[in-house]
């Protein structure tokens, strides 16, 4: 599970350097605090029984106590190392927030899994977890105090400046571990293009039984969920990079561009090249220069 | 008095830019608030019944409520606008501040009358107000909340921050309020180099009487304390300016240059220029560049 907080810590944060391949290794939840996550550099695919959640640079992710999740890189392929920084605080120093505020309040910010900002707005964030970094460091004696009135600062400011973008994928139902495993299986080695029997395996099934749960839980057949998982891949190459369609498909496993194209326009209705011309034209709007 | 918090009103927050000889017109006190005051450009001179203060560009003033004071321009022959931001405060605002850290924290932090910064620090500090504005005219739903965070993060700030150096003046006695009247007058005119006689005017006073009742309050004669005032006015151009000492002379109100350095020298012990000389080299190694 995520490491605790010591004894008698209310508040820890840190700022890490990751492999850029680095994944959890196995589904935890911590039990006795908070946590929250900014990527600074490279991305997250993160799973939790009742949603996929992508994790992006200048994002902020939200993770609840008890709540089981498994982390991993959405762009292996881009080499990143994953960088950000990691809050952790005990429902105890929250307390005298809620108390003055309102646990809808705090229930509300721990509603959105992943919090979206306006560029300029996510320097700002960046810039509050730095201080809070600064503080935690420094030899003041009033730093638990300061900490805590900062965080409670920099929780309403995530609540004022987030984005109503939450692109999380709620699952239809609760997910069991062994498709939780499953799914991280899929992305871990989506380029490779795993068979439901490969899959069914590390599952503990057989492809058979696999394949029934699989939809029971998803709603949606093995190779149409794995086809939404290649899709998004492609769709972030698209948009993160200046790569070619050539390009983007071999590293995403597809054996031709022809198959990715082909792909692309029957779940989307549009050309990957129209995708990426569209997207940035909104990009653009959105954040005047 | 300072304007009154508006009822119902427990922070507020304003930027402001007042003509460059902007005086109070009158001794005066909240009752209802606590204030600060950052200076943007232009400086003050602040005088209350128990200390008198220099207030410059990048310092932080407090105020606390029911403390008699007058602030006035400290270089007016500078013509720059006094520009600075101003913070009020209910003591009901401030309570959960003071029950978590404590009574005595919250008075050590108004125990400075200005608080002084580290140019760097001045700056976060001025940035820290600056997002206290832009919250508390933004339509934020939780902009109460957040401010009276921001507002305690502030002042655990100040504290962390401030440098120890406190140059307020404290009198011997509490003066009354005629002879705080004679010393604003006396600095309000200081270039014009008022008689011991114009003075007593002001304050209501007969010259002999005045004389005395100065001397029993101040434990200085009306020249030897007007002297100060001088010299503190020559030396503040001589640091904050690059004027030659010709023309702080002329500034100050001095018939000849020799005047001035004969003074100087009497009150210092140094020559203008050693000082100058002296205290820049002091400020640089204090600020490493």
């Amino acid at each position: 599970m995520p490491l605790p907080l010591l004894p008698q810590q209310d508040f820890y944060i840190t700022h890490r350097i990751l492999p850029f391949d680095y994944a959890m290794p196995a589904l935890e939840a911590s039990t006795d605090h908070y946590g929250m996550g900014y990527v600074i550099s490279g991305d997250r695919f993160t799973i939790t029984p009742k949603h996929t959640y992508y994790h992006r640079k200048g994002e902020l992710g939200m993770m609840p106590p008890y709540l089981y999740h498994r982390t991993m890189p959405l762009s292996p392929e881009a080499g990143i190392p994953y960088e950000g920084i990691l809050v952790k605080f005990s429902p105890k120093f929250i307390e005298p927030f809620t108390a003055s505020v309102g646990q809808s309040v705090f229930d509300d910010i721990y509603s959105h899994r992943v919090s979206k900002f306006l560029p300029e707005d996510s320097e700002k964030i960046l810039a509050h977890l730095r201080k809070m970094l600064e503080t935690y460091k420094s030899d003041f004696p009033q730093k638990t105090a300061l900490l805590q009135y900062m965080l409670y600062e920099f929780l309403l400011t995530v609540l004022w400046l987030r984005l109503d973008d939450d692109d999380s994928i709620p699952h239809n139902t609760t997910l069991t571990p062994p498709i939780l495993e499953a799914i991280f299986y899929m992305e871990q080695n989506y380029s490779k293009n795993p068979s439901l029997e490969e899959t069914a395996t590390v599952a503990g099934y057989s492809p058979a039984y696999f394949s029934k749960l699989f939809h029971a839980q998803l709603g949606k057949s093995y190779s149409d969920y794995f086809a939404v998982i290649k899709l998004k891949h492609v769709q972030h190459l698209l948009l993160s990079t200046d790569k070619t369609i050539t390009e983007i498909a071999i590293d995403t496993g597809y054996r031709h561009v022809s198959n990715l194209s082909e792909h692309f326009r029957k779940l989307t209705g549009m050309s990957p090249l129209q995708y990426r011309r569209l997207q940035k034209t909104n990009a653009d709007a959105l954040n005047p220069k």
